[in-house]
């Protein structure tokens, strides 16, 4: 009984409004303190800034276990993911930075806590979400482009790896050389080069162009169709609702009703 | 009854094509003007455009006291941003640019009387006032991608600035060289340079113009589905209008009247 | 009669397929030989050419000429734009090219023979009336771009004249130096330097991204929809045909009639 | 009768689940094994590679063996594009690629077996169908893209080829030139190098710039409306299908058949 209370109270707690904001604060105030850092700061300000960020630590240590005490059934609490991240970045967090093996461990996951802000703030956490939906959509138009990518890069290594080993040595290089080519940056130079020795080369590089824009478009295309067509099935499911009061089938029911009725008589 | 005459001249005065044509005239022959005075121009021309100058501003002036004197409730009048701005700019065309320390200023003013053009021009306010409406819808969005920015410049900072400095430095100058990164402005020659100390940090790269193209393209189809999704809803109720005459209920109810006539007989 | 025969026969001829896939051949075999004029060749190939050139001349002098006596009012031949277009061409080219002095406009002229092309082929002709339809729409988003472009370069030669007088000398060099921003061309060189003097230079360049980005994102919007409205308004004048025969009115009227027959009994 | 049996277990193996994981794995094998011979292997590994090699080419032909088998009727086979395609590729790997001579045609085949991928997964063969059916519904604006290409490729190489010929030099070196100012890579110098000549050859880069950008952007908007032209088309097919039970035309005639009725009594 008591240890209920105890949960409604935290859940309480955690659902409050102003604890939400005093979150999204403190989060905030982490953000900024690691942008503080990367400026060159007299002694006295480091020192103040390591006291503040072990406090935030704490906060968050805190604002964690109220959130795990609200929950109802504990089992549930790591079924979410953001609880596992938010849990996990806290954890980390407590790992001493002084310790130089995992400095740069630690550095880094103060610099993720600013990812707290996306799960704490619902619209954000939304919007990811919808962000990450529409990823398995486009599965097999980035297969098709990565196939693109891999032939083109293992014709451009057969042929330009003497020229340019920098740009074309092995696959994995000659991908990232047409990631650039894709990016259209400085791209007229890599085509410059290899032209020299092979002049038809420039074939090479405006169909790789060619066939990445076309399929990037499709892409594009795909996913606002996409979107256009959730819209208008929602929209299309509101009016049936709206509209449901009369349907072309009720009228035809209604006739048939009034031919039995003439009948009858 | 008199100051009441006055405002209804001024108020036609103010209302008449004449009048707006004769101030967009001004605004334009003033862009000429500032535009002029970029070139090197001989003494002679340089004390008339000085003089036209002077011209332009009591013209002004006297556009905005008729503006003001043809407004019914006077305090009404600096209720339109628009009016404050006008207002403010002809005030600070009246100090001199002779002073050297506010002559940058009154420089500036002169160039910003440009923009009277889209306060006078009703299309021009109205086309304004919709690109800034659609500001707020992408608010989450841009959140989105401010937190992209900040986690990945404090990255950056914690690996890069030894490298670099000067790209590098501290999380603003950073954020700068990361917005570079995103319009593909030399964009390899920042990778080039941290690839040969972390041979990996093209993952970084990638994965941020991946992160960020995708939040970019998010941006744009959310605004595309708002407009279109507005234009349907305008639609919808122009049909609404037009179609009011016969309606599936009228139907329905007629057929319910033709019952009761039957069942009656 | 002798003359109207005479415009029957040659309206005729200038109608064939025949006599349009010549011309099509003609132009495109002219456009081949002015492409072979941008290589090195021999001298006896430069003459034949040469004779070439005057060839087609003569052939598209013969095709207007026809096309004219095919035209059943003279007059109404030069109200078309395109035909117009054709006879400039035709007489330009008219003008021997070894005068030096009318050398460069006779050669020009042979260039723009290509675009006869346009003029022969209905659904290019199409394609452009269709892209200069939709200019005009876009009349005051170019108004408002050209705005920002003039503050911003008047803005620009201001303070960074001294600087980089290639780059920011007058208004018109500003407004070019701009355009090139906007593209991204280079974009950091020529902030880097204004950083050098300006420290927060950066807030100008952008800013002055982000409205020109947001601009032509709108621009873009506004051609997408007013399309998309073109298309769907042309769909549902399709359906409203198509539809035609049974509409909710004339159910109404029909359920009109019963009930007074219903009255009557 | 023998010989259909075969073709039956031949058909069913084909079909089989398993056997197309199998190809896919072979594929994917095949792709990675084109990928490690870009790096600097150790001399044993190499000969396993090439072992490898044959036995992917041995098991591709065992493949297209049992698909051919399993046709039912044998001419057929051939009128698939993808069946061609994967029967020439496995014929090419058969030559040896120690023949110097043809070694390259034998190392390029061995990297298009990634391809087969495309013929292998049918989500992919559908997409790539897609690409290529949109592709002539934009045949007059590429056709009129040509033209803008070709006509500005000419005037360049009239005025630029004293230049710089190695970029104005002819033709078809001017239109690479365009290609690349088209995709903004480093225009500028082009541009600023013709500048120091032409004072006003900005012209040419902006008018064409804006020309490309503008064919483009109509060409994307094409795509796009088409597409949403085909969806709706395909939606409404759906709703006449569904909503086929009821339609006006059918309340009509019981109107009618009501009204007969009642003309009877």
């Amino acid at each position: 009984m008591k240890n209920q209370q105890i949960q409604q109270l935290f859940l309480k707690v955690r659902s409050h409004k102003v604890f939400e904001l005093f979150v999204v604060f403190i989060i905030v105030f982490s953000a900024l303190i690691i942008g503080a850092k990367t400026y060159a700061l007299p002694e006295q300000l480091l020192s103040a800034v390591y006291v503040l960020d072990w406090l935030i630590t704490l906060i968050f240590l805190i604002e964690i276990v109220i959130r795990f005490l609200g929950e109802e059934k504990k089992t549930h609490f790591f079924r979410s993911g953001w609880n596992i991240f938010d849990s996990l970045i806290v954890i980390v967090s407590l790992i001493p930075i002084d310790d130089s093996e995992l400095a740069l461990v630690g550095r880094l996951v103060r610099i993720f806590r600013v990812l707290r802000m996306v799960s704490i703030i619902p619209e954000l956490r939304l919007l990811l979400n919808s962000l990450l939906k529409a990823l398995p959509q486009l599965g097999y138009v980035v297969l098709l482009m990565f196939i693109i990518f891999y032939i083109y890069a293992a014709v451009g290594t057969t042929f330009f790896a003497a020229i340019n080993p920098v740009l074309w040595g092995d696959i994995s290089i000659a991908m990232l050389t047409l990631f650039r080519v894709m990016t259209f940056e400085d791209w007229t130079d890599v085509m410059y080069e290899t032209m020299d020795v092979y002049s038809f080369s420039w074939i090479f590089y405006v169909t790789f162009i060619f066939f990445t824009a076309f399929a990037f478009l499709n892409m594009v295309i795909g996913i606002v169709v996409g979107v256009l067509e959730q819209e208008s099935q929602k929209l299309k499911e509101d009016e049936a609702k709206a509209a449901g009061a009369i349907r072309l089938e009720d009228i035809y029911q209604e006739l048939q009703a009034l031919k039995q009725k003439l009948d009858q008589k």
